[in-house]
């Protein structure tokens, strides 16, 4: 499988006093390439929530290697790395442009209804849970 | 008409690398200051959402007067200051501790119902319509 | 001179509970249009201050014409209305991608030096003060 | 050792389009009440940064146990779980007023000096270096 490269340009707002990239911001550059990765492949979260499959965190995790300013340009490789039907896990590895290493991160989340009930993929959806395991990366 | 002040702590993550809160916070603040002036008068925003009262922001207005950083303690003075039934003008004021100027804000509201059209406030909440009448800072 | 349009495509966490963009992030997305813009003509913001040529928002107007959602592709008009040598103003007029109007908005911006003085930029950096009377558009 | 209890309000702007609280803001929180736990024991992170003792965050992790709506009073437990001299970790348990648990968190962090460079806690401030082993919750 080609690796998925979603590009993020830090905003100045993004900043904080250090001068650097907020660490909090680290975690919406995840949840910004996890929606362009779905995208890649054919899959419209907006619709996905407009048609009643919602998708909770469940858990995030993330270390900073390395950091990253105003303007620098952030390669984020993104993907999948558990698929459980119930369950899936992202994994995130930001880098600056010239390879040098800025933060890996991993995001666990759950499906659920428009009611907030958990929802078995497999069942609701079963083109969905072939796309989802034929993505996954072992 | 006694002055109504909301205190807010600069967060470092509100900061950027200027050292300084990032400009697009103090609209935040300004919501803030809105929700909890409101709460003063007995109206609590977040039940209004839930009974179907929503209302929209149709414009901001800012001015910087001076800077504030991080763990400054921003005292905002909010004020109703037009109301006609249909449209609100709030008005906020923000001051170090010490008085020194930071920002004078302005927020343009409007009323919707859950289906975001239009609503007359006078019709259907005439409670309301008086409280606002009555707190209105002319 | 030709429209200079910068592209933003909402993302999840940029939307509230009402379900659309919080009208704080218009005044984030005026300030990436703005470096956008900036570099358009060739300047960089990172490296103006590195060289220790700050701008501060002295003001800020906003008004929201129309909504947007996750996921929409707003596109933004930029451009500088007003430059006097020591102030300038920019304005955005944001749509989305049909053409609908969403959000039009101003900034004031005055130059100051890394010590947080005023910065008359005809004496600092003539060649700058020459570009941005060219690209002022009346 | 008492419990160190740091409160937060969930701001209408925290929220996102599945009306709950973003994910991401979570980690601001830990950030604030971080700031506010070592306020107690008389530590002023704005006064530090200023005498050149910074600290960065090296990793974060948080488990989302419930959710919270805007107006929601978030419960914060912030606590010193590891520290070496050189490392520091500390925990946050968010509950809602009602003791529901919402986001159980980490935080990794390091010292530095102004330079970037690390910095040994035990021989530039040995002050500091005992107060946290003190404060340390093992």
């Amino acid at each position: 499988m080609e690796d998925f490269i979603y590009v993020h340009r830090v905003k100045y707002y993004e900043t904080d006093q250090m001068g650097l990239t907020h660490h909090s911001n680290y975690i919406r550059f995840m949840e910004e390439a996890r929606v362009e990765l779905l995208r890649s492949w054919g899959l419209d979260w907006a619709a996905l929530e407009r048609e009643g499959i919602l998708s909770a965190v469940t858990a995030v995790r993330g270390d900073y290697k390395g950091t990253s300013r105003f303007d620098d340009v952030l390669h984020i490789r993104a993907s999948l790395t558990e698929y459980s039907g119930i369950r899936m896990i992202f994994r995130y590895e930001m880098t600056q442009e010239d390879g040098r290493p800025v933060f890996d991160g991993e995001s666990e989340h759950c499906f659920l209804s428009a009611e907030g009930r958990p929802l078995r993929l497999k069942k609701q959806r079963p083109d969905l849970h072939e796309l989802l395991l034929e993505k996954l990366e072992r």
